[in-house]
């Protein structure tokens, strides 16, 4: 293990952890275990990681003398579901999972979710370690205690707030994820710059090759991406306030991977921020709230790195506006039929909009669409 | 509606909440609902309760001037399983229900467990108000925030902690239980004495078929057992401590409800109890902890009042002792593999006995199947 690894501590009371950044921590998660007074270490992973990785989580299990019981799902968004909750739910009751015990999520965002909701229900909430092997997981995902699934009628309806006990970002995971997937894990660090510190964005700019290549680059923008995020889950947990603002480009996101069917070979959850936050943006442009060249600058960053920045990116059909609008109000960021976006009055100057007329909504989309 | 309303509250911080006990209180859902700022009433019930109140629950929220969308499962313990919590959470999410609107679960035990967990994980988390129509739920599982499901390894395996905002426990409702189903909750009713109020146990011997037939008698002992409840939900809100003394007679009780696989024909969750109740007080007995004559005297009331108080008293085959602590061994309450018991010195003086060692439980269940 390298002896640079950086921690972020999430202030939150009696749930507080520590997020810690380095290469190698998957060799600590039984040490991590047995010091959190585990005597039983369930591993839920999918099956591309548990060939990457899962080996060397087990042992370093059976290293500190605990039980480990892997419990492997399907890669891929459709995991999210009903069916592989229910699975992961009796992999842990078959494992004899006891509240004492820790679950650990050893994946992307799909596992962690899965996983943190199938350990917040079983026996009414065992502790998870988050070991997230994706960027998107370990700038977004993996912290903060939001986890879920889908169902038809939209992304992450169900699930529960259960936070982890600790997160152990390895970024040597990082080295053997393909290129589409880092980049759409991209596009949330991005988001943080957008949010509330335009320094970063524009650090960002310069940087990003930087943390494309990896190394100490790389480390900075996972540990200020996880800074961030670890600010506004303290002074919001349950996302009565602030923590709304984490949803920027997540309004639109959802629904055209609503539109796609959660399907990750026309979008993965990153490709659908990217546009989003264009197009949150590009809305708050057309809505007199920014200039049109604040909303090009950001289009212009996430398009050089290689994202899509425009619904036209995603190949096939998304339907129309009316239906982009249907998918958006069943969307949970809904409040008493009026629309909740983000929207922003310039880089780094997001702000939560409570009640945008869904018409305005309607006609910009209709835009959106042929633009 | 009558003028004798008798309210508990239960003091759990920024989580607290009102159980307020009395006839017709059905008609006051609208207005709780409203006064709560629902917009949108889900009601959660099974095809029993919706032909005897449904109706009048629906008319309550249409005279508030809210909108109402009724969910109705099939009655019976089998409804508490994945199947019909995504069935559920599908019927909240059709009705669009938003985190400021109020899902009601109007029902007995099973109602209240799979309603109330929906709720907890719609959008993770929307308010419940539970209006319990059995003496069970309102004397037990109403109160206190446990929700959940079964699963093939044993019963509430799968849940959340989710405080209801309010619970109405609409006395009235039960002149039109079963007399199985009555007699079934009184068991827990008998529990409250037994954990710490010998007064009220000799109270019950005395007065039970006052509490049988209805009136004053009958609301005074929903009351002591809800005030009992939130007492110790109150001093141990997540299970962790004293919590665990609700579990007097339910280590048993459990295991012999999956013994029979659930089947109400066969066994109820009150019977149980009511069995599970003797058999702490006689394994106590056995342990030296208490007197037989104490034990006897607990297996005399509950046998008074019709309850079944042997395990042979359960009709067809339940397995062996190695059986039944097998399924124990699954419980929830399982620490390190040790097993927790309930154990008591007396009547009105049960304790927790962390640490009982498996063989004295096997041996207790081979006399206690041959008694």
């Amino acid at each position: 293990m390298s002896a640079d690894v950086v921690t972020v501590p999430v202030a939150l009371g009696d749930r507080a952890y520590d997020i810690r950044i380095g290469a190698g921590l998957i060799d600590t998660i039984g040490k991590s275990a047995a010091g959190l007074g585990a005597r039983t270490v369930a591993v839920v992973t999918d099956q591309n990681i548990a060939a990457l990785h899962l080996d060397r989580a087990l042992r370093s299990i059976a290293n500190s003398n605990l039980g480990a019981a892997p419990i492997v799902v399907p890669a891929g968004e459709a995991t999210k579901s009903f069916k592989y909750l229910e699975q992961a739910v009796s992999g842990l009751l078959d494992a004899k999972i006891e509240r004492g015990d820790i679950v650990v999520a050893l994946g992307g965002g799909v596992v962690g979710d899965l996983a943190g909701f199938a350990a917040a229900v079983t026996r009414r909430g065992v502790r998870v370690v988050q070991v997230p092997t994706s960027l998107l997981a370990q700038v977004d995902s993996s912290v903060g205690g939001k986890t879920g699934i889908n169902t038809a009628h939209g992304k992450n309806l169900v699930g529960a707030f259960h936070q982890p006990s600790l997160v152990l970002a390895d970024t040597s995971t990082l080295d053997t994820l393909p290129d589409r997937e880092f980049r759409a894990g991209y596009a949330e660090v991005v988001k943080y710059g957008l949010i509330d510190d335009a320094g970063f964005f524009s650090w960002l700019e310069k940087h990003w090759k930087g943390v494309f290549a990896g190394g100490e680059d790389r480390v900075h923008a996972i540990a200020t991406s996880c800074r961030s995020k670890a600010s506004i889950v303290a002074r919001d947990e349950f996302e009565n306030g602030d923590r709304a603002l984490l949803n920027l480009g997540h309004t639109f996101g959802h629904a055209l991977e609503a539109a796609v069917g959660y399907d990750g070979a026309r979008l993965v959850h990153g490709e659908g921020v990217a546009i989003g936050l264009v197009l949150a943006f590009r809305f708050s442009a057309r809505l007199g709230l920014t200039s049109e060249e604040e909303a090009e600058r950001v289009a212009a960053h996430l398009k050089a790195v290689g994202l899509p920045t425009r619904i036209a990116d995603i190949p096939g059909e998304v339907g129309d506006a009316d239906r982009l609008l249907e998918l958006m109000t069943q969307d949970k960021k809904v409040k008493a039929g009026r629309l909740t976006f983000i929207l922003a009055r310039g880089i780094g100057r997001s702000f939560i909009a409570p009640d945008v007329p869904p018409q305005n909504a309607r006609d910009f989309l209709d835009f959106a669409l042929k633009s």
